[in-house]
């Protein structure tokens, strides 16, 4: 019995050997380009960008650790309203120091903004931009991560009762955290447009320099390290209901981050592309610098155990990381890990007895859910 | 002690009052053009299309319905992998007839194709355009659900060891289903580029009718009655575990078309628009016609309990039902429902008496999980 699964493309299913449609020219991705015309893709037809594949087929998968990416993430899956806050409330109010509450509120109204930006990145100026649905399909996930994290800072702020309006503002009146918006939105604005000719060199160049930087500055630097004054609180047992959320929050950008820095070395390799050393080193400095006034300022007076200088040492401790991961030369040779106990929060079945949260059980309880 | 949380907007927190930052003409958004200056956006400022607020600030919402669509999608979150497809293996292998598996095959190729669609269409044609943030949060958890959709067709076509790529490719092959994929691109590609100038009348009509097209059409008709072959299969307990998978889908293609026809609905009253009735009429013709021959085809040989003639009369009487939520005239008059059973489809907790599947205690799960 032919069940139309084992069967040749001209003589499939029990159907007449059907006529082939007349596509319209408006049709995306119009078969007639498509390599193999009606033939089914070919996994080898695929490319990150400038592909001229169906990005209509999921499969053949050219790039299964996409795949993997994707269901990686959604192993990850958690939801803010599930992470106990009480503590948090009395914490803030009574506990924290002034210098502390300057710092936990300035963090927290730098990334309030910071993943509305990262969503508008990652949806609206890279997805599109990629010519592979499995590359598309886990970037389609990491915007809805961008989307929870900003769910998880407004259920903080409802929570910790802070003034919204006033925190999701700051941004746009503290010099030191608009410095940051506005190299990112300076890149995002470089790529945004969807007329975009990547298979001019200087354009796809320009393109990769803006999905490096945030890949792996942005979200492998900037919120890699971004969490950490809140960490130092939670490891002297204070606001560890939002410590908890943002360990989740670093999880997942580490996997952004990842993800990003993958898909820019299959870019280089497919496209033939090196980068310019002076255009990355510039990235560098330029982050460096913003990062720096955003220490200083978040940071004016030390807290227990963290201080503007150990930020920027960790900063530039985890960017010598990203760049060799991207098989870029070291940034800031020499530089230190400042913050041995950071690389845990990544980790957080570690996490557990480390700073004695639930993420033990949560992770099986994901596992048994998720897997 | 100052907790900056409520302070003026001159003198908030801690600090010396900030210098305003001198923004750069490429910053997203920049704040000199969002009404009131670098004061915190006002709810009143923010508008579907056109805005010219802060995309950048979430709170306060003007929309807090949208924000509610996004919370109530994230409770729903489920996932292919925890649905047991073991039975259905058996019965797509010695169970159904050829006619049962020339109709499921066909509708597993449309939907495959269908939902990288739609993924594409939020995420790259509709998102970019909502001014208000919170528009875009949901329609990021939107574009996420399309993508989750996607690994659930490959779930099944996995699991019932389908020839993918031939699967994927059908759409390319068969006029019937390639017909509603070539009117939905059409239309995809009106709206993609992102240079659209919604403050164009004609182009913001265009806009409208495409999204009504999307939300109305395509999620609220097509997908929304495209599981029904599938349902008619598991009302007779065969492939209850894809019905199930296919059931979450359904259950998130109705908040998708509610969210898109509430969105469509604003925003003809902030733009006090009026949709040519001769152009809606058309949009609906169309996806009549389409309709048919692919109803035509993947049934053509009914199967026990349903048949063309059944899914066409449902076809009608749901699109009368859009059409009075979106304010507008039936397109249909007279049309009955042909399936009294398939809005039970759409209310999990009904469903488990009325098929016998495990959906009620998934609720449950869920909600304790979620909420």
């Amino acid at each position: 019995m032919n069940t139309g699964t084992n069967v040749l493309f001209d003589d499939w299913d029990d159907a007449p050997a059907p006529i082939a449609p007349d596509l319209s020219p408006e049709t995306a991705h119009a078969p007639e380009t498509a390599a193999g015309g009606r033939a089914p893709v070919k996994a080898a037809d695929k490319r990150i960008v400038n592909g001229q594949g169906d990005i209509n087929q999921l499969a053949p998968f050219k790039y299964p650790w996409a795949w993997d990416f994707f269901l990686t993430a959604n192993r990850n899956h958690w939801a803010p309203t599930e992470i106990n806050m009480a503590q948090d409330v009395q914490d803030y109010r009574h506990k924290l120091t002034p210098a502390e509450r300057h710092m936990f509120e300035n963090v927290l109204a730098y990334l309030t903004t910071s993943d509305i930006l990262a969503m508008r990145n990652i949806g609206l100026a890279v997805m599109e931009k990629m010519t592979a649905p499995e590359l598309q399909i886990y970037q389609a996930r990491q915007v809805f991560e961008e989307a929870l994290h900003t769910w998880t800072y407004q259920h903080c702020i409802e929570t910790l009762n802070l003034e919204q309006e006033e925190i999701y503002n700051r941004y746009r009146i503290v010099p030191a955290i608009h410095g940051k918006i506005a190299l990112a939105n300076r890149r995002l604005e470089k790529v945004l447009c969807s007329g975009l000719d990547l298979t001019d060199r200087e354009t796809l160049h320009e393109f990769a320099l803006s999905y490096l930087f945030f890949a792996g500055i942005f979200e492998g630097c900037w919120f890699y390290n971004g969490f950490s004054p809140i960490f130092a609180l939670q490891r002297r047992g204070l606001m560890k209901g939002t410590a908890e959320q943002f360990q989740y929050i670093m999880r997942d950008e580490v996997l952004h981050c990842a993800f990003g820095i993958r898909v820019i070395r299959e870019l280089m390799h497919e496209e033939n592309l090196t980068l310019d050393p002076e255009a990355v080193a510039d990235l560098w400095r330029e982050a460096e610098a913003a990062e720096s006034v955003y220490a200083g300022y978040v940071l004016r007076e030390p807290i227990l155990g963290y201080s503007a200088a150990l930020h920027m040492e960790q900063f530039r401790f985890v960017a010598n990381r990203r760049a060799r991961q991207l098989g870029l030369a070291e940034p800031f040779p020499g530089a230190e890990a400042a913050l041995p106990w950071l690389d845990e929060q990544a980790n957080l079945r570690k996490e557990k007895n480390f700073f004695e949260t639930r993420i033990t059980e949560y992770q099986t309880g994901g596992s048994l859910a998720w897997e």
